[in-house]
């Protein structure tokens, strides 16, 4: 089956395109992009003209960031394409609620991807946790926001989510493997002076979990959840890649090239099997934070200066 | 039938009381608050006693602030009781999500409230605007805190929503009139300095309509929507309760006391019934405003001193 890829940036290079030359379902046969390519691949500087041009692409995959994702995804589908989406999936529920609502009124698939979900040891975590009482829980998602997101002013515009960009992955994870619904009941955000979105922010959740995600993390990388349970202790480390369970090392690898592979061949099953999947739980716990949240301001962030 | 009303405070004696005083289904049997009571009512200080005491009483009414009522609505579902919220229906979307399962597995009945709703002109204004094409929209929700929530701190406190606790009363009224769902697609929110919740908040939707929240009107209140349709236009004024088409006088009046007294009647047919109803879409819109907004800082707010 042909895809296209909206969004040629850093995402779709380092993943997006690696995959779909893996798999056995896609072939990406056009990009749009106002800058980026991909060598040997026919590229449109506009959605609209890609659309008109290739009746024969069945699917887009879009890699926009949140804000200006909705319009081309509405395109995407009165075009009568299949549809995959980045995570987050919008800026806004509302507006994810409206593109499945526009999906099932044109009888596409659509599925709104949260990669982390296919690391190596969420399912194994899921079946451990699956029937055991969690005591307390503690997840540590620290990052270097320079790093992973150079010079990309957009996260922390209104609506780029800051600090939940890589934090909803988080959430993604643990709406996924835990055996209760997760409620959010305080949030603490800390906002630059200079920004409209957040550089970090602490959550807690009924039943004694609680979040700690921070964009200013030098040096090691940090993506651990720690969980304590009436059965036994259970970690998830690099992004839920690596599973420990009392301490030892159960499954899994440190490698993450895999999730983008998987979730391809989920939006290929999805596609065969005419269904979609759209899951806003981690979404709706961000807007809770947001809502809920008390704001701090903390020192200026800037790309370039470093501290 | 009887009913249990869970906190004492202004909304309950302006409203809940006497409209519960003139309903044919329901007998006030008790009430639950630290410091209000209603003469006549059997009052308990606590709820946990209350519902220990009076197996009789089916159904429980709760008129708390968003924060503390989860707490509450989960202990009136647990001992098997039908529930009613006051808008909002909570301080977190995935909170009542939590609390519409439970109820489900209890088998009772959780009505979600928005009095707005039941307001004179609404029901008539959604029928007008069924079919017509909305160019333009312009709602205007001027009130002031110090009339209708004097020293309320809660309210600008983290979760306690600040100008959206009238203003979701606005976007409970558009969800329903409109022919379309509302995607909000910019905002804008004031935050007092001294305070964790806007005091105004300026919101832009899909399709040309914009929303303007304040807190801080003094002199006459506005609470006002105006359309723009292709077929003539539409006003919504008083909160609902007066309808104008074409710039005359349709439908409604000045009242207000009938929107209570209109939500009592619906919870008695749900619980007949044996059905439920909680929509969430205003709450989306407000944790979207909350998600999306940019964030600016005005003067600090104080209940006591003027200006």
């Amino acid at each position: 089956m042909k895809i296209a890829l909206v969004g040629i940036g850093k995402i779709a290079l380092d993943q997006h395109v690696p995959a779909l030359a893996a798999s056995p379902d896609w072939k990406l046969a056009a990009t749009v992009s106002r800058n980026g390519s991909v060598p040997g691949v026919e590229s449109f500087a506009n959605l609209a003209d890609m659309l008109a041009a290739r009746p024969d692409i069945a699917a887009v995959s879009l890699c926009l960031p949140p804000v200006p994702r909705f319009e081309a995804a509405q395109a995407v589908l009165r075009a009568g394409r299949h549809l995959m989406l980045e995570k987050p999936p919008g800026a806004t529920l509302a507006e994810v609620h409206h593109l499945a609502d526009l999906a099932r009124a044109q009888g596409v698939t659509i599925f709104a991807t949260w990669h982390s979900r296919m690391a190596h040891g969420v399912a194994a975590a899921k079946a451990w946790l699956a029937g055991r009482s969690i005591r307390a829980g503690r997840i540590t998602w620290r990052e270097d926001v320079r790093k992973w997101h150079p010079g990309q002013d957009w996260i922390f515009e209104a609506g780029g989510m800051g600090v939940f960009d890589p934090g909803i992955n988080a959430l993604s994870i643990l709406t996924e493997i835990l055996p209760d619904p997760l409620r959010l009941t305080e949030a603490e955000l800390d906002f630059p002076a200079n920004r409209q979105a957040p550089i970090a922010a602490r959550l807690g959740f009924a039943g004694g979990i609680s979040a700690d995600f921070d964009f200013r993390q030098q040096g090691p990388q940090t993506w651990d959840m720690e969980f304590s349970t009436d059965g036994g202790d259970l970690a998830l480390r690099m992004g839920g890649n690596r599973l420990e369970i009392g301490g030892a090392h159960r499954e899994g690898s440190d490698d993450i090239m895999g999730e983008y592979p998987a979730l391809y061949a989920r939006m290929a099953g999805l596609v065969r099997e005419g269904r979609s999947d759209v899951d806003l739980s981690p979404m709706v716990l961000v807007a809770d934070a947001f809502t809920l949240g008390r704001r701090n301001t903390v020192a200026d962030f800037d790309f370039q200066r470093m501290g």
